[in-house]
């Protein structure tokens, strides 16, 4: 049995998609067991109309967390009782194997760092997202835990991502690339290179570094994991996305212009229902916090209900596949080589002392 | 008249697309002038075969620059004597007004920045791209000339970009947005956040600050030019083109899936044409090199004829929309002001030394 924890009160809608999200994942995986955290007047009524549900837990929190509250004030007004918190603390006290919460990734992130706190041997966490691709799934991460990383954080994420990709995608020994540009007279990005060296030198059982990659490399699956810093992550996902937007506007545009496109679109709808099915974003959803002693998936907070059973399905792999065990042997196997263990001495958690409160 | 100096050996098919790509530019905009540098025995027999060109100036080189040439080697062994040189050169002396070349961007930025100079003013240049959006077109810098920029720097392109689209998209006062992460938690770019409140304190009359972009914000157009550093603008850029090719793909794959979407592509086979046209990526070629003394357009090197015609479409539109004299009085105007004052004792104009070739 798998045990997920949900912060039934996070993303735009709350309960109302949370809830029946609930019920499309158990369908698919039966041996999942709820543990919901949220308003008992907003969620009761939604989880009634659930029969299938009637076996989750359920525990009331009056706080919830909005959408637009700060990390800091998050943690000050929600540490201990709200709905994200408790759903989070869940996985720290065995609770539950994962928590899935569509609230704002920040107060998410901020309250699971102060929670289940950063692994040994890992400096800050990062955000793994599931990319789709034209050979299949990639895993691209950091997409904005933190703006920046250097050589260290990047090859921590390198282990984090291949340590996924073997839990996700059931592959033994993914190919990992760090993003970079091609472009030669670019000096700098010396924290890439260092990344690059030690990746190349220290061969680990876990993956198999390929090189460098470019961002066009991301769409053609050319690595099972691409590692990068969050910034230059998050710009690329967000890019991304809205290129695909674009493209499927300028598709409608084109199927409306003439009759015989709008017949031809007749024809062909089922070819793009097929094409909407295959870029449908509800249908990857959930980003993976990474490097924390608990693993939490932030689903994305403008979802609906088959988008937030998207999340709980990658929350569902990582657990089923164990993926917090095999982020701390594949971190502990890289820090006793020996290029890691000289690193140790750099190794310090500086992640604490950015999220505390205000008190 | 605009004359427009060409590296007829640039690109990995030379002369063979180039020289085609002058004729198709020529008919476009019959005024123009070509200054055509290159090896006489490649370029002759193709200008031959084109006879509209031959009212176009012709110097021969010994010297080509390869695709592969690092930037210093390029410097060491093309300085002086080679087509990429010459035609730079020309802008240089006055005999051309802005300059295209397909050869190797690390090479072309290196012998423009030591030919040209950088700008009163600029610290450093940058490459702008031109991005197709969902409202028509937008200006993107820096797409790789640097990795890394300071909030002046960033302040530099938003100035020199907006000059760019003032010429480009003859709009009086360009909007302007800076790319960054939408994540509360991220801490840090203080260089972003710098260059926004410089942006905000600082009236011009040359572009309008819009705020912070996010990298879905790109393609929906929702500002004519998007400020960034050149490693996370690289990273984007390519982004974008992969996702357009996987969608490309996706499409491909949809339409050959069954025998009615095979009929309906054939109904809407105008459709799809039209679609294919927008989303040509010969259409929209051409990278400006911007905050040198002199324009210098770089075409992909992989494109054809008609690709390289674009570039030098866009050249054309710089040169006579006298580019360069608006990002000099646009920079000037800025740098009186007094947030601009405050700046000028940071101000060092460092490049020459990055791409000072070893003796």
């Amino acid at each position: 049995m798998i045990r997920i924890s949900i912060d039934a009160m996070g993303g735009d809608f709350g309960p109302e998609i949370v809830i029946p999200g609930l019920a499309t994942a158990l369908e698919r995986h039966p041996d999942i067991r709820f543990v919901i955290f949220g308003r008992e007047e907003e969620v009761r009524p939604v989880l009634n109309r659930h029969p299938t549900l009637a076996s989750s837990i359920f525990h009331h929190c009056d706080v919830s967390v909005r959408m637009d509250e700060k990390p800091s004030q998050a943690l000050r007004n929600g540490r201990w009782k709200s709905s994200m918190w408790r759903s989070i603390e869940a996985v720290k006290t065995g609770e539950a194997d994962v928590c899935v919460s569509a609230g704002n990734t920040g107060a998410l992130m901020a309250m699971s760092k102060f929670c289940l706190r950063t692994m040994a041997n890992v400096e800050r966490p990062a955000i793994a997202g599931i990319w789709p691709t034209l050979r299949g799934e990639s895993i691209v991460l950091d997409i904005g835990a933190t703006i920046g990383a250097d050589a260290q954080q990047l090859v921590d994420y390198a282990v984090m991502g291949a340590a996924m990709a073997r839990s996700l995608f059931e592959i033994e020994r993914p190919t990992i690339g760090l993003l970079n540009v091609g472009v030669e007279e670019i000096k700098g990005q010396d924290d890439v290179k260092d990344a690059a060296r030690i990746l190349r030198e220290i061969p680990l059982p876990s993956l198999e570094y390929y090189g460098f990659v470019e961002g066009d490399d991301i769409g053609k699956g050319t690595v099972d994991v691409v590692v990068t810093e969050g910034f230059t992550g998050n710009i690329a996902l967000k890019t991304a996305e809205g290129t695909a937007k674009q493209f499927a506007q300028y598709l409608r545009d084109a199927m409306g212009r003439t009759l015989m496109a709008k017949i031809g679109y007749l024809f062909a709808k089922g070819a793009f229902n097929h094409l909407r099915e295959k870029m449908d974003p509800r249908k990857i959803n959930g980003g993976v916090f990474l490097g924390l002693n608990g693993v939490v998936i932030k689903s994305h907070g403008g979802t609906d209900a088959l988008g937030f059973a998207s999340a709980v399905d990658v929350g569902y792999d990582m657990a089923r596949n164990k993926l917090l065990s095999k982020i701390a042997a594949d971190l502990s196997h890289f820090h006793k080589s020996p290029v890691g263990v000289a690193f140790q001495g750099d190794a310090e958690n500086d992640s604490e002392a950015e999220i505390e409160p205000q008190a």
